[in-house]
C-alpha cells in the first residue's frame, strides 16, 4: 500500500509539474495593451487567469490608471515577482487544479474613495477568504476621483482575480442640467436631521449605483457582478460558485439582507413608479414580486427592499429596456435630489416588478454583515458545514424590520425551523 | 499544445482521484479510543490528517469531554457529514497535494472560557485562514471549567486539525498551599488601581502560563505550541511551516511584539531573579539576552519583555531543568499573588538568560494585532507578498515603548528600512 500510495504521488507531483509548466507557458502571451480593458478571461475560458498572466495583467491594470513615475512601482513590481515566488507553495490554493475552469462572466464591483482603503481592505479580505480565493473572479473598483498607487497596490495584492481601477464619469457624478441646484440645496437643508439627509456625495452615490455603474467601461464586458462595500463582512465559507449558481438557475437578483426603508427619504418615489407602470404596463413581468414590496396589491409601498450593500445581480436587467425606462422617469422626477431616494429601494422595486419573482434568490447560506446589522444562518448544520462565524442570536433576517420573512411567505418557502425563536 | 494540456489535466484527474481514493481507504482504521489521547499523527507521519480521520478523531475529541446526550450532538454529527461533502469541492486547499507531508509535532493552544467563545471564533478564523488551512496542525483548548457542546461544536468545525478539549486540573488553578491567601487579598485591595491589579482568575492565568500549560495531558505528546487568544488578529499570509522553521533553524522562542512591562506588578520578580542565578550560576546560558532584558548587565531589569499573547516556542526548554527550577523558585517566593507578576516577563527573563541568544526569533513576517498594539510589518515588499491587511503607519514595532528596536541593537542586526519613520 505505501509503495503504490508513493509511486502514486510521484506520478502526481511529476504531472502538476508538467500541467504547471505548460499553463504558465501557455499564458506568457502578453495580456491586451491596456489591463483594464482585457475582456475577462472567465468569458473567454483561457488560461490567462492564470498567476503568470495574473500579474502580468495586474501591472497594467495598475500602470492603466497609476504614474509610472509613482515611487511605488518598484514597491509595486517588487511585489508581483514576489507573488510568484509564494504561488510556488504546495500548500497555496493551486490553479492547476483546474487550469480551464470556466469561470461566469462575472466581476465584484466596490465604488470606493482612497480614504475608504482601511475600511475596504477587511471586506475584500474576507470575500477572499470565504469565496473568491477559490474561484479567482475580477474586481473592478470605481472611484469619482483617481485612486492613489497605495489603494491600487494593496487592493492588487489583496485580490485573487484580475485587479481593474476606474474613475466615473463626471455626468454620471453631478447634478443633471434639469436639476434645481436651489432646490436641491434647499432638500438637504431640510432633511438635515434624517441619515445622509444633508449630503450631496451621498446622493450622487445612490443615482450612480440605480442607474450608472454597469454603463461603467470596465463594466461593459461583465453580465453578472457581486458588490463589495467597505466595513462588511462575509461570516461562512462560499463553496460554491455564486454567478454560476445565478446563470444556471436562471436568477436575476440576489441579496442576503433586506429591510424597510425611511419613508421620509422616498416620499413621492411610489407615486413616480405608479406613474411608470401606468403608462408602461408591458414592462411589468407576469408572476412578479409586487407583493414583496406592496401589502394592498400596489396602491401603497410598504417599504421593503433589498439591503444594496451585498447585491450579486445580473446587469442585463439593469441594462435592459424595462429598468432602462424606469430610471430615466425617476431622473427625470428628480427624487435623486429633491428627496433622497436610496439605489437599494429603486433597485428592489424594479426587480420586484419588472422581474418574474423566481428571477430573485434570497442566499440562506451566505452568512453577512454590514453594520448594524447581521445576517448568520439560524441553520446548525449550515452553519457548521460552512464554519460560520457569527452568533446567530446576533441574526437580523427572522426579525420584524427584515422584509425577508415577507419573501418566504409571499414566496411560499418553508422557513428554517426554530426562526420564531430569532422575532422581535 | 491544447491536446497535451488536456491529455495531461485528464492524467491529473485521474491521479488525484486515486490518491483520494487511497488516503481515504488508508484513513479508514479508527484513531485512538480516545481522541485526546492520540499522538498527533504530524509526528508518526501517518495520513491520519486526512479529513476522513479529522472528522473521526474530532467526533471522538468532543464526545470525550461533551455529554453525549446533549442535544447539539446532532448538530455536530450533522457538521461532520456536511463537513466531508465540502471536502469534495475541487478549489477546497486539497490534502492530496501532499498527503504524506511531515508536520512538526506541534500544536494551537488556546486558554479559554466558554463566553470567550465569540471572540476566539475571529481570531482562530484569523490563524486558519492566514497559515493553518495550508498545514492543519491540531488545536488544544483548555479551560478551568469544562467547555459547552457549542464551544465544542463550533471550534471543531473552524479549525483544519485536530480540536482538543481539555479540563485545567484544580492544583494548576488555585492558590498553592504555602500562600497566605489574607495577603494575596491584601495586595489585590491594594492593587485595585492597577490593570487586573484586583483580579484573582487573572493571577491563576498568569500563573498557569509561566508554569502549567506545557504540563497539560493534552499538551503532553507535542512539542512546539502557537498560542492564539481572544480578540488577536493576523495581518498577513504565513506561507511557510512557522513550526518547521522552528525546528530547522534551531528557534526555541519566536515573538512578534515586545514591549515594556508595568513596573508595579513585578516589584521583587528581578531581585528574585538574580537570587535564583546566584544560586544556579550554571543555568545561564553563553552568550545568553540579558542585554535584551537589562541595561546595566542584569543590575535592574529594563521591563523589556516578550507580548506572550501570541508565542511560539519549544515545550523542552520549559519543562527542561533550568526553567522547572525558576519556575519553582517563583512559586515559593509567592509573587504571582503577593504581587502580580504575567507570564510575559518571567517567560521572557527566563527565555534570555538560559538560552543562547540566537534561539530567540523575531517574526517580522507575521503580522499581528493585540489591542491596542499593532505588529504591522514595514517593509513594502513583506506586506504586498503577504497580502498584509494592516497599515504600517499603525506599526508599534519601532516605537519608543516596544522593545524590539533594542532587540535589534543587542543582535547587531539591520533595521528595516525607514524604521526611524515610525519611531515615537
Amino acid at each position: 500500500m505505501a509503495k503504490v500510495s508513493d509511486r502514486v504521488v510521484r506520478l502526481a507531483v511529476f504531472t502538476l509539474l508538467i500541467i504547471g509548466l505548460i499553463t504558465f507557458f501557455s499564458s506568457s502571451s502578453p495580456s491586451a495593451p491596456s489591463g483594464t480593458y482585457t475582456k475577462p478571461s472567465s468569458s473567454s475560458g483561457s488560461s490567462s487567469k492564470d498567476k503568470a498572466a495574473d500579474f502580468i495583467s495586474k501591472g497594467d491594470s495598475v500602470k492603466a490608471s497609476g504614474s509610472d513615475s509613482d515611487s511605488s512601482n518598484s514597491l509595486f513590481s517588487s511585489f508581483s515577482s514576489s507573488s510568484k515566488s509564494t504561488d510556488k507553495l504546495p500548500f497555496d490554493v493551486p490553479d492547476y487544479i483546474d487550469p480551464n475552469y470556466a469561470r461566469e462572466n462575472a466581476t465584484f464591483i466596490s465604488l470606493a474613495r482612497n480614504e475608504d482603503l482601511w475600511e475596504l481592505v477587511p471586506a475584500i479580505r474576507s470575500v477572499e477568504d470565504r469565496f473568491n480565493s477559490k474561484y479567482k473572479y475580477d474586481w473592478v473598483f470605481l472611484n469619482e476621483e483617481p485612486f492613489s498607487v497605495e489603494f491600487k497596490t494593496v487592493m492588487t495584492s489583496l485580490v485573487s482575480g484580475e485587479a481593474k481601477f476606474g474613475l466615473i464619469p463626471k455626468e454620471h457624478w453631478s447634478f443633471p442640467d434639469w436639476i434645481d441646484t436651489d432646490k436641491a440645496a434647499q432638500t438637504r437643508e431640510d432633511m438635515k436631521n434624517i441619515i445622509y439627509g444633508s449630503s450631496i456625495s451621498y446622493r450622487h452615490m445612490c443615482r450612480f449605483e440605480s442607474g450608472f455603474f454597469f454603463h461603467h467601461e470596465l463594466m461593459q464586458n461583465y453580465k453578472y457582478y457581486w458588490r463589495v462595500e467597505p466595513s462588511t463582512k462575509l461570516y461562512c465559507d462560499v463553496n460554491f460558485d455564486v454567478f454560476k449558481f445565478m446563470r444556471e438557475n436562471n436568477k436575476d437578483y440576489g441579496f442576503t439582507i433586506s429591510i424597510h426603508e425611511f419613508e421620509a427619504t422616498i416620499k413621492t418615489l411610489w407615486s413616480e413608479t405608479k406613474k411608470f407602470v401606468a403608462a408602461n404596463p408591458q414592462y411589468v413581468a407576469e408572476d412578479n414580486f409586487m407583493n414583496f414590496i406592496s401589502d394592498n396589491n400596489g396602491e401603497t409601498y410598504n417599504l421593503c427592499h433589498f439591503w444594496t450593500n451585498f447585491e450579486v445581480a445580473n446587469m442585463d436587467f439593469w441594462r435592459g429596456e424595462a429598468y432602462q425606462a424606469y430610471f430615466q422617469h425617476l431622473e427625470k422626477a428628480g427624487g435623486f435630489f429633491y428627496e433622497r431616494w436610496g439605489d437599494a429601494p429603486v433597485h428592489s422595486i424594479a426587480a420586484s416588478l419588472f422581474l418574474p419573482q423566481d428571477r430573485i434568490h434570497f442566499f440562506e447560506e451566505i452568512g453577512y454583515f454590514h453594520g448594524p446589522y447581521h445576517h448568520c444562518p439560524i441553520n446548525d448544520e449550515i452553519r457548521n458545514k460552512n464554519k460560520c462565524m457569527c452568533k446567530p442570536g446576533d441574526d437580523f433576517t427572522w426579525q420584524d424590520y427584515s422584509c425577508t420573512r415577507k419573501y418566504y411567505d409571499v414566496k411560499g418557502l418553508a422557513k428554517p425551523l426554530g426562526w420564531e425563536k430569532h422575532t422581535g
